[in-house]
């Protein structure tokens, strides 16, 4: 079995994602890799721990990805060895009323990571250049000043937005946050199974919707629209993996080992030292404890 | 080895701390408590899943106990099989500016578990009536109306205080939230040696704090503080738990039990069911994705 390699899956260049494979390891063991992701996330847990107590760094995780690609339960997977004090998961669903009542990206900013932890964002900001471009009708509930009517929704206003989720997360990397975007890249063909296996086995089928189907039927409009998103903000420091996602073992060991290796570069990320005026006094701190 | 009950540990009658063990299971062996442990975790994060599908209830867990009682190795090792998704850890410092220009329990309702997840609270609401009891100076910084000296933090003060926050933990309780409040009971003896410890390992003593031996020498008022408060506020469906904390593997254990023994009670927590109207067209959606 090949390693993994975190350049492997990068967006350095324009993609087409119709190229991109959505398989990976398929002729690999389940077990031989849900042995593998045990072993990184052992020691990605670890580093969590180390991340944590520096209490610099925060680390963004996006996710997206077609319904039924597998965000959930990735997360459940991956993360299984952190300290649950130092990760938050956020799912991003319809927007509410408060929600829309701010600018798009609010939401998602006050649920970002404080320093020292993870933030896993289940949906991201990225809905705002997907859902709203497949229905423009949504962007009317923002009520944005000289949008009223879809016909006010046109390349410039896509531009502007795009320009804004860029500087959103240049922001963000300039002042210690660590981005990963990470697409769950699925094959229609697998999401039809994956659609119909939820159907066919009772104790799961109320996570099926019947909106499901209707968005299913989008899937090329989503697919151009992912496309574009992605090609137009893939950088150097907030980079888009695509990871094949029909394979779910794999998916979650590609993610995996993608951020271990990449955090593993952050040298500077060690446990603090004692400040020196306390370590000059240990052992007067002792002595008060022993003589008390 | 005797099996853990939750009554054993609930404060239903008036309690003196001092009469209360700090030790549990210490003839036991270390590996066989973590064993024990390992099986009721994994069951806790079953029934967490459940929890999370039911979206009804919301879990509030409040821990507290003096410095180096083992709250946060306690989180680490207690939610190990949860899903990441489901659990929200906050751990209440002091508080900030902002925190103080809203009433004290501002920060504590911010912080409680949406439906269907655990909010894990690292120190709680029940600091307003501990630390800044046993510093009533802490109060001034509150800016409450009609407090301008320490001597306006009376009796009255405190049995207004708690009034309080009983009536915030019915009204918690009364609209799905399930909490518990559990009390690391340690030592003084045992304090010492932990923080002995933490000054000796030089790896770990970054953690050490001059401030941890100026509160240390207010144990005794400490106590009689948290045995007053726990006293007040334990009621029948927002309990205190007073967990032995001498030994760390056996408290984890205690609290974990506590959590998964009365949880299990709750038998309406259950997976939703599929709505009727998608039920009834479960056969047309299959067609639909078959036949596309």
């Amino acid at each position: 079995m090949k390693d993994l390699k975190p350049e492997t899956f990068e967006v350095k260049s324009e993609i087409t994602l119709s190229n991109l494979e959505t398989t990976l390891y398929a002729d690999q063991n389940e077990k031989e890799l849900e042995k593998k992701l045990k072993k990184v996330r052992k020691k990605l847990g670890k580093l969590q721990d180390t991340l944590y107590a520096h209490d610099s760094y925060s680390v963004l995780i996006c996710l997206q990805g077609m319904d039924t690609s597998g965000k959930d339960s990735l997360i459940r997977e991956v993360f299984k060895d952190f300290n649950v004090r130092g990760v938050e998961v956020t799912s991003f669903k319809v927007p509410t009323e408060l929600e829309l009542s701010h600018d798009y990206l609010w939401r998602h900013y006050i649920a970002l990571p404080q320093r020292g932890k993870f933030g896993v964002h289940n949906r991201t900001h990225y809905e705002n250049v997907l859902v709203t471009r497949v229905h423009p009708e949504y962007i009317l509930n923002e009520n944005l000043p000289g949008v009223t009517s879809v016909q006010d929704i046109d390349d410039q206003f896509w531009d502007a937005r795009f320009e804004q989720i860029k500087n959103f997360e240049k922001h963000l990397a300039q002042n210690g946050t660590i981005i990963y975007k990470f697409f769950l890249h699925l094959s229609k063909e697998e999401q039809k199974n994956r659609l119909l296996r939820r159907l066919d086995k009772q104790e799961k089928n109320w996570k099926f919707s019947a909106g499901d189907l209707k968005e299913r039927k989008l899937w090329d409009e989503y697919q151009d629209y992912y496309q574009d998103a992605i090609n137009r903000t893939s950088t150097e420091k907030a980079p888009w993996y695509i990871i094949p996602a029909d394979n779910k073992p794999a998916a979650r060991l590609a993610v995996a080992t993608i951020l271990l290796e990449t955090l593993k570069m952050y040298s500077d990320i060690q446990e603090p030292e004692l400040d020196e005026k306390t370590k000059e006094n240990i052992s007067e701190y002792k002595a008060q404890l022993e003589n008390e």
